[in-house]
């Protein structure tokens, strides 16, 4: 009996699709119009990317004039490989569990998941949208209605069910730490962070620019979640590459991550800050850790890095990752650390089993102690997000 | 007992630094002023990038009237860690042993180590200088010089100890056949090949333009062997990273390699194509192929890949890693297949133990069957290189 009936599965990575009133049921009169609402599209748009496209018939959010694609970044959840490969473009294509808070309860009753950890779409996976937006009083807005949504609908409707997890204005870092403690005031538990700020002109980790969110990060106890594709890079690959290559390396973003922040002065400026890898698996960690370890032995001494503490010693202090499929991830777990390691289901993403989340997690954990389930699937994630829902 | 004494060790990826006659000796008259030479070089001068730089005595390499820093690319064996950090400029800076095939064989007895595979530096380490160099008519006598260097001078002196491998002007398929012809008969056993050629502006490896070079390759039994770093490309990081970061993450591109090799159509026309990942460790591999099946299980339906050969199955036929360090790597080698690891030194570049190659590898195989130590050191890549010597 490798997952025993009272182990519940906390999960560290889903996926909200946010639901079409979310900010037009916020802002101010004055700025429905300029703010992100769905519309009914047809004939020429202008794209977030500057671009024009032609569509025929379709949803769209749409925001300070700009339309934006993927209503529902693959929320497949429910369908069959067989039947992948084309975005959802309605809202009456997916789930309702995607973007309604009860029916997701209800998908995950289904799927034998206890406890949720969601990551925005439409404002990007920790708040890119609104940093690139123009009006930036408006996206400050958006920003604390976003957070509303979360902290009072999603996560209020079920406070034990589901995690809550908040973005910034990442734009200004004042504004960022104060936004950072009114949601912390309010409830929050974990924040959405880039996995890499300079991917899309932001300070670097390196400069010290962000301290002032991370000290109040550090203090509220609010891990950083780094979700794989946030800095808004993606691995070299030819032209001409099936996307499956892609798919198969986003893992690496995870690995680009973990060497600036383990290279970086974060750890030891806040050597109680929490950091999360999402959806990067863990497998790679071993590998990863003894080459980063070996890297600081040899290169320390002419490059500019704390000479003192190992990567591998910094890792299991401050950084925690998570998997939904990893059988060398299990089998390593020791190597990782039995601590480190969370579960997550990924809903309604591709790489979710939904609704057979739980039967999986049961086969992957066969021949591995009850204890050692137990962390990985309920404590450490409890633990670190202070949730005792 | 763990690496008996009658145990070799036959490495997998070593570096030659070319001496500085190795070109001026062979190419045509009219062709020794503007082909590769060392200079004394000082004051203002135009590097191969196209920016000037100044210099204040020392030797570089000059051609088609370019200069080309590092004289010997990491070339730090016999240095302390505390040494590093500055390139080698001058020749009399670095051992004999790295432009000096019988010097090169004693360092090698000192080391422990009993056959090498060496990567040129100049040339790039598959031969990117030549394919981007103006005078193709030169060009191709230098890669022709390198190939007969290596075939007569390098190994030749030592046929027992080196495996020899040649490059090709990758800039004319034709002449590559030609050329890997020739070498392939005057007892080329492997071919330096760019990890993607799609890095600097060659045709990819899903374009089907390098289906004459493999078929050759195929025929001939000479393994392609890409070093990571040849594409040109490194992973993202920030402007204002460490060194450490990057030398941390270059595995990484031996991931972007695979993941390429295995969703395109090569292993499929060419069954028998035989592929090496140099410098890129294999600990990562166990969580790769998993990662890369369940890509291919779930998306194989709308992309252009084949729907009927798993990735790790193809891995499995088609496909060698190679370590210097790496745990995980020898814990998981049944996991990896342990027909598909090699083991390499790296000589002279600062991931070497020399003068300690067979003591560390000693300590590593420690709790390993002597028969899956014997695989690893010695007779996968006397299988994989033909290599009897």
């Amino acid at each position: 009996m490798p997952l025993k009936p009272h182990m519940k599965l906390v999960s560290t990575d889903d996926h909200i699709i946010e639901p079409p009133d979310l900010w037009t049921s916020r802002l101010p009169a004055r700025y429905v119009e300029s703010g992100p609402r769905v519309v009914e599209a047809s004939g020429v748009v202008t794209m977030d990317s500057g671009s024009t496209t032609e569509v025929d018939g379709t949803q769209m959010w749409t925001y300070e004039g700009r339309a934006y694609p993927n209503i529902a970044l693959n929320a497949v959840a429910g369908k069959s490989p067989e039947e992948y490969g084309l975005e959802p473009v309605r809202f009456s294509d997916i789930r309702p569990g995607c973007y309604d808070p009860h029916e997701r309860v209800k998908d995950m009753d289904l799927d034998g998941v206890h406890a949720q950890l969601g990551f925005p779409t439409f404002p990007g996976f920790a708040g890119r949208t609104f940093a690139q937006a123009t009006d930036k009083e408006l996206a400050l807005l958006c920003v604390r209605s976003y957070n509303d949504f979360i902290l009072q609908d999603w996560c209020g409707s079920h406070p034990d069910r589901f995690i809550p997890m908040v973005i910034l204005p990442l734009w200004d870092v004042d504004l960022a730490v104060a936004e950072l403690r009114r949601s912390a005031a309010a409830g929050a538990k974990a924040v959405a962070f880039p996995e890499n700020p300079a991917g899309f002109g932001l300070p670097t980790f390196h400069s010290g620019a962000w301290d002032p969110v991370f000290a109040v990060a550090e203090e509220a106890g609010t891990p950083l979640c780094m979700h794989f594709g946030t800095s808004t890079q993606t691995p070299f690959v030819s032209p001409d590459a099936p996307y499956t290559v892609t798919i198969t390396l986003m893992g690496t973003n995870s690995m680009n991550t973990l060497s600036e922040l383990l290279f970086s002065p974060i750890f030891h400026k806040f050597p109680r800050l929490k950091v999360t890898l999402a959806e990067g698996g863990v497998g790679w960690l071993p590998w990863f850790l003894e080459r980063a370890d070996l890297t600081w032995e040899r290169h320390r001494f002419y490059t500019n890095v704390n000479r003192d503490v190992r990567p591998s010693d910094l890792f299991r202090r401050n950084v925690w990752g998570c998997y939904i499929d990893d059988t060398p991830g299990l089998a390593m777990r020791h190597e990782i650390g039995i601590d480190r390691i969370t579960w997550e289901g990924d809903y309604p993403h591709s790489d979710s089993a939904w609704p057979h989340a739980r039967e999986r997690a049961e086969k992957a954990f066969a021949d591995i102690p009850d204890e050692d389930v137990h962390r990985i699937v309920e404590l450490n994630a409890r633990e670190l997000f202070s949730f005792d829902g």
